[in-house]
C-alpha cells in the first residue's frame, strides 16, 4: 500500500520504483528491509561516483556545460548524476563552467543546482530556460550534460521538461548533448519513449513562482491573470538519436539497445567475475 | 539627443528607430514632428491589420497556435503582428485555441498575452517555455506564430529570447514557423542575422520574478541563492532556414531576401499605382 503510494508520486521516474522493490523483496522482516534499503542506496552511491569517474573523460580545461534541473546531489546521493563528473572535473583541476537553466515551472536549476555547484565552489551563471537555444548556438557551450528519471530498452530518454529543446539545439550546433544515469534508470520493460507515462502536475505550479522577498522569506508571485489556465507536463522525452551518449556506472555507452545491453553486460560481468 | 537615448533601449528592434527618424526629419517644427509621428502611427496601425488579414489565410477551425513573447495590441498599436491573425481568426468564427509560453525572463507572455487573450476572450493555456518542444513534438500544435524585433535582409529574425529554440523544435517536426511583422521591422540595411546586436539586459530580471502576491498587489520574489550570476541575452536570432514565411502587410512572402525584396516592390506599388 505504502510502496503503491510511494511509486504513484514519480510515474515517469523509475529509480524510485527499483529502490521500493528491493525492499518490497525482503518484506514483511523490517530488519532486512532496512538492510535492503540501505544496500540500495549504497549501490547507487557508487554508481553515482563511478558515474562521475567515467563523466570525466568528457571534460578539458575550462568545459563550459549546459546542464538543466537538478541531477547533482541533492537529488542522487552523494554525488548525483550529471553534476557528478562536474565534481570529478573540479577537483582534478579542470575549472569547469557550468551553465544552468533556472527549469520552471519548479525552477530547480535556480534553487538547487546554482546553490550546490556554490557549495562546491565550481563556476556557474544562471539563464532562462529560453535562453539555451541561443547559448549552444552562439558557441557559448562545450557539452550538454542532463540526468534522467527513465531511459526506455532503445536509449530513448524522459526527463525534466526543458530537456528535449536543449537536445534539439545541441544536435543542430553540433554540440555533444550526454544523459548520465546509474543503470536503474534504465527500464529494460520499456521498449522505447512513446511508452513512457508524462506526468501532469498542477498549473498552479505555472501560475505560481517560489521564491524568497526581500527579508529573504518564502514567498510566492502569481505571474498570470487570475483565472488563467496552464499546462504543465512535467517531464519530455528526448530520441535516442539526439543523444550522444550514455554516462553509466560501467562507461559510456551509445544510447542505443546495444550500448544498453552492453552496459547490462559489463555490470553482470563486474557482479560475477569469470575465473 | 532625446532620440538617440530612446533608440538605444531597444538596440535590437528597428521600428522604433523608424518612427524616431520620421519624426526627426520633421524637426524643428513641433507640430510638423507631432504629424510626422501620428502619420507613423496611422501607418503601423493600417499595417497590424493588413498583416492580420494576410495571416488568417493559415488558419482552419480551431487551429492551435504557439505564441512567444507579446506581439499583440499592447505591443503593437490596435491589432499586433503575431496576434493580429489570430484575433482574424477569432472574428471569423474559428475558434483559435493559443498557447502561450510564460516568456522568462519578463513573463509577457504570462502577464501580458494571456491577458490580452482574455480581453479578446480568445481560448488559450499557459505553459512554461520549456514545454514548448515537448508540445511541437507531441502533436499538440499546429502553427507557430511570433513576432520580430528585427529582420535582417536575407530573412533572419531577430525576437525575443526562446524564439530560436521553437524555431528548431517547429522544424523537427514539420510544423509551420511563420513571423509577422510590419515592413519597418525589416532592416535592409542588415546583410545577415549576425549583424544584429543582442541587446543583454540585467541578471537581476533573471534572478527575480515579478508577480502579485496573495492579495494581488505587485511583488517580486528572487529564485536563487543571494549573489548568484546569471545571463540575461534578451533576443536570438533565428536563421531564415526556419522560417516558412513572413507574413507583413502586403501579403506572405518567404523569409528570403527575394522574398524581401517583392514585398517592398508590393509596398511600393500601392504607394504608388501605375497608370
Amino acid at each position: 500500500m505504502a510502496a503503491a503510494r510511494l511509486a504513484r508520486t514519480r510515474p515517469t521516474a523509475v529509480n524510485l520504483r527499483a529502490g521500493l522493490e528491493a525492499v518490497g523483496a525482503a518484506a514483511p522482516d523490517p530488519a532486512a528491509m532496512l538492510a535492503a534499503a540501505r544496500a540500495f542506496d549504497d549501490r547507487e552511491v557508487a554508481a553515482a561516483a563511478a558515474i562521475g569517474t567515467h563523466g570525466l573523460a568528457l571534460f578539458r580545461p575550462g568545459t563550459r556545460v549546459l546542464t538543466h534541473c537538478n541531477a547533482g546531489w541533492l537529488a542522487v546521493q552523494d554525488w548525483g548524476t550529471a553534476l557528478a563528473p562536474v565534481y570529478r572535473a573540479a577537483r582534478a583541476g579542470l575549472a569547469p563552467r557550468v551553465v544552468v537553466s533556472e527549469t520552471r515551472p519548479r525552477l530547480q536549476g535556480a534553487r538547487l543546482t546554482a546553490w550546490e555547484l556554490r557549495e562546491e565552489g565550481v563556476a556557474h551563471v544562471l539563464i532562462a530556460d529560453a535562453a539555451a537555444a541561443h547559448l549552444i548556438q552562439r558557441g557559448e557551450i562545450d557539452l550538454v550534460l542532463t540526468g534522467a528519471d527513465r531511459i526506455a530498452a532503445n536509449g530513448d530518454v524522459a526527463n525534466k521538461i526543458g530537456t528535449y529543446g536543449r537536445a534539439l539545439a545541441a544536435a543542430a550546433h553540433a554540440v555533444p548533448f550526454y544523459v548520465a544515469a546509474p543503470l536503474t534508470t534504465i527500464d529494460r520493460g520499456t521498449a522505447t519513449g512513446a511508452e513512457i507515462p508524462i506526468e501532469q502536475r498542477s498549473p498552479a505550479e505555472v501560475l505560481t513562482v517560489e521564491g524568497v522577498d526581500e527579508a529573504g522569506r518564502p514567498a510566492r508571485v502569481r505571474i498570470a491573470p487570475e483565472g488563467t489556465e496552464a499546462l504543465n507536463p512535467a517531464f519530455d522525452v528526448t530520441p535516442q538519436r539526439l543523444v550522444t551518449g550514455l554516462i553509466t556506472p560501467v562507461g559510456i555507452v551509445p544510447a542505443t539497445a546495444a550500448g544498453i545491453a552492453e552496459a547490462f553486460r559489463r555490470a553482470e560481468a563486474a557482479r560475477h567475475p569469470a575465473g
